[in-house]
């Protein structure tokens, strides 16, 4: 790569999802093309995420693209949320005179390319729910979603992007509470057992909750600039939105009632998170369980007589890799048998972040070996026997997968300060310039854990170093004292600079 | 079901997508939502239809929503096919005004939805290509597109719909008509062995080509009202669309060249199709091969001390079952424990066309039996030791797929004429309006297969018919005499009533 993370993070993200040929900026402003081995992280993601979804009671189902302006304006908060960043239909035709373009049949009601479809589903809960024993419905949609963007950037900020969205109607309160913190565990199992990225688990600051929202979780990671990425957010939305669609139901005893909601969602975002969280100088490092080849297979053919014998050595070894399983899924295995050198394909797959490539020559061959190489070490070559290799690879991949989230882990833990007791601490230690922040923490700021007293007219100062409430964790340890105004603080929250 | 397929086919096929749960209106005209029985089919579509997909050397992508008009206006004959029936998104934010809403941000270009995505793909395939080491590319995206429809109808014709679209780029034309009869025959393969869909495959007339494609070929499947439905299309693009993007390739003599491309596409009207060819007077029938539950299994509690042990014996027989595999994967089974009568449930999922139904009550544990029905009889009910039924389910569900792909290969045979040697013939035959056609073909008019000029002028005589060519399939037996005109043939077409 020509820009490492030390040089120039943000150009050095930008190179990576280029250099791994994830994604690239399309005609339309802030809409990005995902291509093969971006959809390909995207696809891992959605099969783990879809499991453990239907897993826990939910159905998929598919609610239209299209939202009409007057169902957002039933719930205001929500309606402003979203207001500035909407891409409005208005017109169904096009009319071409002289090779130009006119627009023709005008809706009578512009209709809203959803942002999210709380407002929608609401309207479908409304004609599904009649009685308590209607209830909980739960359901996802795997869906588009478009916000307008000013400032896009690939993966983490785009106008359109793709998500899974959970919607749920329940008769009680404490259900749907219930609801809300049983997803945000799925997104942490996920995030953490997965994707080897450790996140912070809490709620959001009042202000920073979700349009319409009673309580908004979110998880926080932290990327290798120590800023804050929020990788996913889960809401109990009480019954606002209930109230506004008119979604009731006849209770046991026979009383009418509005329901409570939640809804939850992660999007492609993720894929900038791993990128942020585990790519090195070198390119791309995937996490095995998300890598869609784990293992990729470079023939070496130094004379067209090699081809046959050596493809089919190569063909027998990724049969056998295939035939044992990592996490409970086969291993996913590629022979790149493309008309290259192979030493750039061993390159190119090191840059896209393959977790083992094996090459094979004929000397190889001759021998009955392998030559391999980790992503987490490239620069070593291995050699061992075709049969030992493969005995050995699921074992080779659990440590990587284990060794990626302990070494994030490590990495997070040494850039959180719990130390700051005052804002004059707290502007000193971010003071700096994000950039790399390196392993041993001391590139740049990370995170300060630090009581706050939760009044948002206290969080002004911060403005000036652009550094934000993430969210209050969980574990909290008790009172304290307010790490901007030195009033009495209940508890803990973590401030950063976020993506 | 209140109304026959007899009395009446259209009311008919509405009360079964209601009664099966399988989609509803939305509050968008033309947009619907798919219910999860409904998204439930369409997932296993997709999971068959990907692997296939992937099998035949394609990656997955995600390309963007939106396509800029200009973009559109590049290729004359594909933007005048779809410009009357275009959502175009015009504005960017709302303003909320005493709580109503005004339009602001207007783009300079207005954006289309995409109808589909031949002209945003072209953009990113000449970034792509610039070597013949580059093709050939073979690339498919699972996506939402709209198409604004005047006349709605669920599954069958919708405003935004489901769908995939492959695309591909070669250096000859050989090579990209090969990958368009490759993706058709998987098609074919997908509708006829899994759908249980016999199917007529063959090349659309000239004046009924995608817009902008050199050959459109189709595969056309025959519903019980004897009505043709275009089950899917594959297209040989030419260089239309190389010529107006600009991709081209360096050859291995240095010449530089325009790719040849390809698409091909499925819809979510697949799940239309198989309503109106295998449901009946009592509701949804599924081939097992797609239904997302294959055997559904209903404890009956008459005392709520019955409730734990039943519960108990029904997980042992879902469990057993799901050790038991079909068609290559394992069995799907449901254990429907809702708190609703068990002949409601019954019926419920008979209505749903879920292939198997399994009662369990504390009798039949007692007798370690299971009371089992075939959604083929739904009123039969079969006894059977539970080990023994679970041996049996997968040869069961076997032979409902295969029957249920030879009855509708038979009722589709019975209805294609082959005797219609004039217009005076074709207009008497095709005189009686669409009905329910009945096992014995006799109820409406099907299908008439005879030869035909191939002069559009010809067909005008057909308009007050309301029918159509539906394709020219690829299985002829040589020259005739032109139904139509009387002169001189060379190939044979399906004349039929289409939706």
């Amino acid at each position: 790569m020509n820009t490492t993370r030390a040089k120039d993070y943000t150009q050095w993200y930008q190179e990576v999802v280029q250099i791994a040929d994830l994604a690239e900026n399309s005609a339309v402003r802030g809409c990005m093309v995902i291509k093969p081995w971006g959809m390909g992280i995207w696809e891992r993601v959605q099969r783990l995420l879809d499991d453990r979804i239907k897993a826990t009671g939910h159905e998929n189902c598919y609610f239209p693209l299209f939202v009409p302006v007057g169902l957002f304006l039933k719930e205001a908060e929500h309606v402003e949320g979203f207001a500035k960043e909407m891409a409005l239909v208005t017109h169904t035709r096009l009319r071409i005179v002289d090779g130009k373009a006119r627009l023709e049949g005008e809706l009578e009601e512009p209709l809203v390319v959803r942002p999210t479809s709380e407002t929608i589903i609401a309207e479908s809960f409304a004609q599904w729910i009649h009685s308590h024993r209607d209830l909980p419905v739960l359901v996802n949609q795997w869906a588009n979603v478009v916000r307008w963007e000013l400032r896009p950037r690939l993966f983490l900020r785009t106008t359109e992007f793709l998500w899974q969205e959970g919607h749920t109607a329940h008769a009680e309160a404490a259900e749907a509470a219930e609801e809300a913190a049983r997803m945000l565990e799925v997104y942490r199992e996920l995030m953490e057992e997965r994707l080897a990225l450790p996140v912070a688990v809490g709620e959001k600051a009042a202000h920073e909750r979700f349009p319409g929202a009673v309580a908004t979780y979110s998880l926080e990671a932290m990327m290798q600039d120590g800023k804050a990425l929020q990788a996913g957010t889960s809401h109990y939305l009480g019954q606002g939105f209930a109230k506004a669609a008119g979604i009731q139901f006849q209770d046991k005893d026979g009383q009418l009632r509005h329901v409570h909601t939640t809804s939850w969602g992660v999007t492609t975002r993720l894929i900038g998170a791993v990128i942020m969280a585990h790519a090195d100088d070198d390119g791309l490092r995937l996490p095995p369980a998300i890598a869609p080849s784990q293992v990729v297979v470079v023939p070496i053919l130094r004379e067209e007589s090699d081809r046959g014998p050596v493809t089919e050595y190569c063909g027998r070894l990724a049969a056998e890799l295939k035939a044992r399983s990592f996490q409970g899924e086969p291993l996913r295995v590629r022979v790149d048998l493309r008309d290259r050198k192979p030493q750039d394909k061993r390159w190119e797959w090191i840059k896209k972040g393959a977790p083992l490539v094996v090459e094979v020559g004929p000397r190889d061959m001759a021998k009955g070996e392998v030559c391999w190489s980790a992503r987490t070490e490239p620069s070593k070559k291995n050699f061992a026997g075709l049969a030992a290799f493969v005995d050995a690879a699921p074992g080779i991949l659990d440590s990587m997968q284990s060794g990626m989230r302990a070494r994030a882990q490590a990495y997070r833990d040494a850039a959180i300060r719990t130390d700051i007791r005052d804002f004059a601490a707290l502007k000193a230690y971010f003071t700096p310039k994000a950039g790399f922040l390196g392993p041993d923490g001391a590139g740049a700021p990370g995170w300060v854990r630090a009581h706050w007293c939760g009044d948002p007219a206290s969080l002004a100062p911060l403005d000036e170093l652009g550094v934000t409430v993430r969210n209050i964790p969980f574990d909290q340890k008790g009172p304290g004292t307010c790490v901007l105004t030195g009033k009495p603080a209940e508890r803990e929250v973590y401030f950063a600079r976020a993506y």
